[in-house]
């Protein structure tokens, strides 16, 4: 497939672009990334994503693959004699995929509403967001990778500093084995390269020095 | 695979556990259904849905799937050699689940409303359901059946007279190329068998006759 023409419409601080990023990262496939700007989306944009018309947008070879989950397994689907994203077994596939969407279900919501709510609202939003990494805590276990679920999460670490610095806490004293297991995957080349430093997210996208 | 256990934890007007019976079905798996009360739900329900804690669950030999996208995928993947239920094709697969994932994100929380709002509210939220819908009717087009999208979305059809009857409108009146789709996937066996009528639907959820 060294022809293919793959491109991404992505937005730089989006956990869910930095999934595709990785993936296509493990999967040593080139391709062209098109910065969005989300309050002037591209005619591109709009016409890859003609139900959603939001970002972002695999475009493999002309046609588009919408949703970031949705574009992880069609990456590994297509390029899949290269490093398998998720496992062989249909239960751990189930596995994989159950804690993919807790973490769409719940992560996103919650750490919008620490940037957003103050107060006992906020202090209620940061316990919630705690509890789900604690769910994910013991969902890793003794283990050091999910597996899968690493490409579907560490996207969020990013957005750690952002939380802290709004919500006034420390996740790593919350939930110390969560951040060691976002400090190994950060080793990672595919990780390091495809994700951006969680203090530019900040300072970026909330005009904080 | 004829000593496999099934069981099925279930709550009969759910439009995700019909996805699972009709799945269940098609490839000809013989299973247990239990029926759950969701005001009083079952110590085995607590036990195998430990995260959510919600119906339903599909118990395989001892192992839960929980979410019914994700268990269709399972029951697809582990008896993979009666009728395929996702394509082979990785864009294909790709679409089939983008419009699974359509489905989830807007048509169980626009019906919802549609009972819970009167008045202004209610109008809208009316015209948002059949935008939905014909959105639907254009990813359909000129074929006769979606292929996997139809499993995903044809419980919703059951409760249409309970939309109806709470919004007063016709949907059929409003889109009758959905209307004819859904009446032709429930003359196919695997569906008829797996779901209820939607007067009873209204009947013994609302206490309506």
């Amino acid at each position: 497939m060294a022809n293919d023409e793959v491109i991404l419409l992505d937005f730089w601080p989006s956990m869910f672009g930095m999934r595709l990023r990785v993936a296509l990262a493990e999967k040593e496939v080139k391709y062209e990334y098109k910065e969005e700007d989300l309050w002037n989306k591209s005619p591109l944009l709009l016409q890859m994503n003609p139900v959603h018309k939001k970002v972002l947008v695999l475009i493999h070879n002309g046609k588009s693959i919408c949703e970031s989950l949705i574009g992880v397994e069609y990456i590994d689907e297509v390029w899949k004699d290269k490093a398998p994203l998720l496992p062989c077994d249909p239960y751990e596939r189930a596995q994989a995929r159950f804690w993919a969407d807790y973490i769409d279900k719940k992560m996103y919501g919650l750490g919008k509403k620490i940037w957003l709510t103050k107060g006992e609202k906020q202090e209620a939003i940061k316990k919630d967001f705690i509890e789900c990494l604690k769910v994910l805590e013991g969902a890793l276990g003794d283990k050091p990778y999910f597996g899968f679920v690493d490409i579907s999460l560490i996207g969020y670490y990013c957005w750690f500093y952002t939380y802290e610095t709004y919500g006034n806490f420390s996740i790593e004293a919350e939930c110390p084995k969560f951040v060691a297991w976002a400090k190994r995957c950060m080793q990672r080349d595919s990780v390091a390269k495809s994700l951006p430093d969680q203090y530019k997210v900040l300072k970026k996208k909330f005009g904080i020095e």
